[in-house]
C-alpha cells in the first residue's frame, strides 16, 4: 500500500526556487575577483541563474553534460551551478590548487562540455585547453571591460554572454536519483576519483547541515564559506545557505587574515568555516592587530584535524563557538560535527576541550561504524578503534567509471579510509588513516598518538612514526624526529619521556633523528615517502 | 546520467535506529494512564519497537495492513508506531473525541485489522468493536494488573504481550513511498477523509519540522508535545525528537494547568506544542498560583489563531518566544511557522505581535500561492488575500478511498480551503475559509477580520458574520451579535463604532442581536448552521 502524498523530487533548483520566493531580498556580498564588492539577491540569483540555463541550453548543451567551474567562491560561481542543474546539467567543480595537468586529466575523464573559469586561472585554461578533447566553450566569470587577452577560442565573457537571453525559462523536470555535480577526489596514490552528487542527495544533505545539531544555521545567520566551492559544495554550503535563506558572503580568491576580518567585520559575518589553515592566518591577524569578532558566533573547521589550542582561542579569546567537523568528498561532505550533546552540556575548561578535540557524531542520514580488518563491528567505548565505515543518503556508492570499487562493501559501506573509536555517546575521533597504522601482533598502534605524544617533549620540533617490518609481530613503530634548533635529546630521553604513558607494547622499538620530513603541498607529513626512505630499516628487536 | 550516490531510502525505522544509537540514553518520560511516572530511553524505545514489530508479524498482521491506536501521548503509544511501522503496517491514529460512531466509520473505512488502546477509552471499543469487521485483535496499553474486566475477545495487555517477544526481529525492507500511518480529517461537512502519510513524507517532514527557522530544536532540548499524536502526527514531534535525540515528555491523558505545568517544571522542559485552549488552562493555573516557567524558551501554537493577548502575556510576563504555526492534517501538518526573519529582527512591541498574529512563512518543502477563483495567482503584498493553495512531498496527493479529489489541481496544488494575504516577507495570515468568505460584487470580504473588529465593540459579547444572498452584489455581510449582560447596544451604535475602521463596502448590510451563536464542539461558530438559520433573510438593502 503506498501512500497518499505528493511526488515532489528533491531537486537542487527547488533550493533556489524557495530561496527566491522566502528570502528574495536577501544578499549575496561577493569580493569579486576585480576587486570591488559586488552585491546580488537570491531573487536576482535565480533570474540569472534561469539565464544560465537558457543559454546552455541555446549554446546546444545538454541533460547530463558535464560543465566545468574553475572558479572561487563568488555569487557568479552559484548562479553558474543552478543554472547548470536547472538545464539537467552536472557542475563539475575543478580544484585550482592541482598541478595542471591533474586539471586536464580530469577534465577528460569526465569529458567537460563547457568550463567557467574566473580570470586568476586563464592561464591554467590556456594552457590545458588544447588537451580537453570534449570543451567546446569557455566562459569567463567577468564582464567585457575585464576581458582579457586571450588566444583561446569559443570564448566569451559570462555578463555579455548573460545579456544575450531574457531568462524565460523552465527548469527541466528530473528524477531526483539524476546527477547534478561532480568532484574528483586527489587521493595520495592512484588517478584522482569522480564522486557524482545527485540532485536527491545535494537536498538532502543541505537539510541535514542546516539542522540544529550539525552546522544550526537560519536565516538570521551570515554565511561566510571560505572553505570553497570546489571542496565537496563549500562543505554543503552552497546548498544549504540558500535553502534556509541565510545571507552569504563570498571571499573570492583573497583568504589572508585582513581580507577574510574585513569581511566578517563589514558584514557582521555570524557563521563561518574553513579548514585549520585558513584560520591560522586570521587568529594571527588578530593577535598582531588587536581586532575582535564581535559579530560572529560559530566557525565550524575541519578539512584536517583542529587543534586545541585553535578551539580555545577562538571560545576564550573571542567568544566563537568552534565546532570540530569531519567529512569527505564522497559524503557530500558532512560526516560528523561536534555539537554539544546534553551529556556533555554541563562540561567546562579542560573537559569541554577534551570533547571539542574530537570530531563529533553523525546526525540522522549518516550511519557510521567501526570495525576490524574482518569486517567485525567493535564497541563505541572511545577507546577501542578500527576502519571506519559509513553510510546514508549523502554517501557515495562508487567513482564515475567504476574506479575504487573494493571501498564499498555488499551492504552499501564505505570504507572512509580513517581509523577511528567512537565514545559511548556517539562522539568519532580519528586516531589515524588506515594505511598509517600499525598492525603489530594483530593488535593496532595508531601513528597519530604517538606522534602527538613525542612532540610533547620540549625539544622536539616535529615527529612522524611509521611501521617498520618485523619477523615476529609484522610490524613496530619507528619514531622519526625533527630535534628543535639547537636541542640534542638523546633516543633514551625521548623514549623515557614517553614511557608510562601509554601502553608498554606501544612504545616505538626505535627512535631516528632526520632533518626534515617530507611534507604534502597542504602541509600533511608524506608518510608513503617516509615509508620509501625508511625501506628495510634495521629494527634493534629484530 | 545518474548520481552515483546510495540507495538509502527515507523509512521511518531509520529514525528510531538513528535515536537509540546516537541518543541511546535519552529519556521518553510518561505521565502513564494508570498514574505513575514512567521512564524509558531511545535504546529502550527500539528494543520495544523491534518486540512490537515482531509479535505483530507472529500475530498474523502483514505489510499494508492498517492498524488503529486510541491513545494519549505516552511512551507505549510511540513504540506501538515504530514496530508498526517496522513491519510495514500503517499506524492509524483515532481522535477519540469523535461520537463512537464516527470512529466506528472511520475503523470500518479503513478496515483496521488490530487496535492499540488506552484504558480510558475501553468503554469506546467495548461499545463499537462488534461494529468492525476487519477487527482481529485488541491490545490494552498496560500491564495484567491493570487490565480490566472486559467482554471482548481477542484482547491482551500490552506488557504481557510484549513479554512474549525477544525482539529478535529485523525491520522490514520498504519503498519509502510505502504508506505508514493513516490520519482522517473530519471536515465540518461530508464523511471524514483519510490522509495516507508514506514513510518518505514522514521522514521529510520531521527533518523540515526541526530546521531553525521552524521549529528550532536539538538534542539539548526537552520537548513535551501536548498537542496529541492522534493530531497529524503531534504536529510531526513524534518523529522530530526521536530524528533529532531531544529528550520527549509525554502528558498521558492529564492536559490541565497544574498538570502540564508540573510536567513542564519537574522535567525541565524547554518547548512545548499546543492548541490556544491548552495555554489559555495554563496560563490561568500560572496567574492563580503566581508560579513561573524558566526552563520553557518556545512553545509553538496552532491548531486555531493564536490570539495576540496570549502571545503577549507568554513573551512579556514568562520570557518564552512564541512561534505562531499553521498546517493541516494533509500537511503532515506543518505549513508556516512564525519564526523572525532579518527583515523583523529589530521589531519590538505592538510591531512584532503585530509579525506574530501572522500564521508565519513556509520553510523549504512547502511552496505556497494565493488566487483568486480563476486560479490566477495573486501578489504577496500582505493585504490582497485568495485561496490558500499548497505544494510539497509531506503534502497529500489525494484522500484514501479517492474523496475529496476537486481539493487537488492537476499541478498538484492542494487547496486548503483557507483564505489569506501573504507579506512581501512571505508571512502569511489567514484571514477567512474560503466557504465562509463573502463574495460581493466580485471582491471577497473577510468574515473573521468584520468578527474581530465588532467584538472589540465594549457591549459585544460575540460576534459572527455570515453572506445573505443579495441581487446586485450576490452577496452582502449580515453581522449577528449576542450582547453582553445588561448592555442593549443599538444597530446604529454598532454600525457607527465600525465605520471608518474598514473599507465602506465592508460594512455590513444589516446587524441583528441574538441570544447565542452555535459552536462545534471544539468551540467554533457553526456558521453552517447560522446560514441556515438566517437562509432568505431580508437584508434593508436588497
Amino acid at each position: 500500500m503506498l501512500g497518499l502524498m505528493q511526488q515532489w523530487p528533491l531537486l537542487c533548483h527547488k533550493i533556489v526556487d524557495h530561496a527566491a520566493r522566502q528570502h528574495g531580498h536577501r544578499e549575496i556580498v561577493t569580493r569579486s575577483i576585480e576587486g570591488p564588492i559586488m552585491r546580488t539577491t537570491y531573487g536576482e540569483l535565480r533570474e540569472r541563474s534561469l539565464k544560465v540555463a537558457q543559454l546552455l541550453t541555446r549554446d546546444g548543451f545538454k541533460r547530463g553534460d558535464r560543465i566545468g567551474t574553475l572558479a572561487w567562491n563568488t555569487g557568479r560561481h552559484l548562479e553558474s551551478w543552478y543554472g547548470i542543474m536547472g538545464m539537467g546539467g552536472v557542475y563539475h567543480t575543478l580544484n585550482p590548487r592541482l598541478f595542471p595537468e591533474q586539471i586536464a586529466w580530469i577534465m577528460n575523464h569526465a569529458e567537460d562540455q563547457c568550463l567557467f573559469v574566473d580570470l586568476t586561472f586563464m592561464p591554467i585554461v590556456e594552457a590545458i585547453a588544447p588537451a580537453i578533447q570534449s570543451l567546446k566553450k569557455v566562459i569567463v566569470f567577468t564582464d567585457g571591460a575585464h576581458m582579457p587577452e586571450t588566444g583561446l577560442s569559443n570564448v566569451v565573457a559570462y555578463e555579455d554572454w548573460l545579456a544575450g537571453a531574457d531568462g524565460d525559462f523552465s527548469w527541466v523536470e528530473l528524477d531526483e536519483n539524476e546527477a547534478c555535480g561532480m568532484c574528483y577526489t586527489s587521493g595520495t596514490t592512484g588517478d584522482p576519483k569522480g564522486v557524482v552528487y545527485s540532485h536527491r542527495s545535494n537536498v538532502l544533505h543541505a537539510m541535514i547541515a542546516a539542522l540544529p545539531d550539525a552546522m544550526g544555521v537560519s536565516s538570521r545567520d551570515v554565511i561566510l564559506p571560505v572553505v570553497p566551492m570546489f571542496h565537496a559544495n563549500a562543505w554543503g554550503l552552497a546548498q544549504t545557505a540558500p535553502l534556509i535563506g541565510a545571507k552569504m558572503v563570498m571571499p573570492g580568491a583573497k583568504m589572508d587574515g585582513a581580507s577574510i576580518y574585513e569581511l566578517l567585520d563589514t558584514e557582521k559575518v555570524s557563521f563561518t568555516a574553513a579548514v585549520p589553515t585558513v584560520w591560522l592566518m586570521l587568529l594571527q591577524y588578530l593577535e598582531e592587530t588587536g581586532k575582535k569578532l564581535p559579530y560572529l558566533n560559530k566557525v565550524v573547521i575541519g578539512g584536517s584535524a583542529c587543534p586545541r589550542a585553535m578551539t580555545e582561542k577562538f571560545e576564550k579569546n573571542y567568544g566563537v563557538e568552534v565546532v570540530h567537523a569531519w567529512g569527505m568528498t564522497e559524503m557530500s561532505p558532512l560526516g560528523t560535527l561536534g555539537s554539544i550533546k546534553p551529556e556533555y552540556v554541563e562540561l567546562t575548561g579542560d573537559r569541554l576541550f577534551d570533547i571539542k578535540e574530537k570530531q563529533g557524531h553523525s546526525p540522522f542520514g549518516v550511519e557510521m561504524k567501526i570495525t576490524d580488518d574482518e569486517n567485525i563491528e567493535l564497541p563505541w567505548d572511545g577507546k577501542t578503534f578500527g576502519r571506519l565505515k559509513v553510510r546514508g543518503p549523502a554517501v557515495a556508492s562508487g567513482y564515475y567509471g567504476g574506479a575504487g570499487a573494493d571501498q564499498f562493501d555488499s551492504e552499501d559501506w564505505f570504507d572512509t579510509g580513517d581509523v577511528a573509536h567512537i565514545d559511548p555517546n556517539g562522539y568519532m575521533q580519528i586516531t589515524d588513516r588506515a594505511k598509517d597504522v600499525i598492525k603489530s601482533g594483530g593488535e593496532w598502534i595508531s601513528t597519530i598518538d604517538l606522534e602527538n605524544l613525542a612532540v610533547g617533549h620540549p625539544d622536539v620540533a616535529e615527529a612522524a612514526v611509521i611501521g617498520i617490518a618485523h619477523p615476529k609481530w609484522d610490524e613496530r613503530p619507528l619514531l622519526v624526529i625533527v630535534r628543535k634548533q639547537g636541542k640534542e635529546p638523546s633516543r633514551e630521553e625521548i623514549l623515557q619521556f614517553m614511557e608510562g604513558k601509554i601502553a608498554k607494547w606501544w612504545m616505538p622499538d626505535d627512535v631516528v633523528f632526520v632533518e626534515e620530513i617530507p611534507h604534502t603541498a597542504t602541509g600533511k607529513i608524506q608518510k608513503t615517502t617516509l615509508r620509501e626512505q625508511f625501506r628495510g630499516y634495521a629494527l634493534p628487536s629484530a
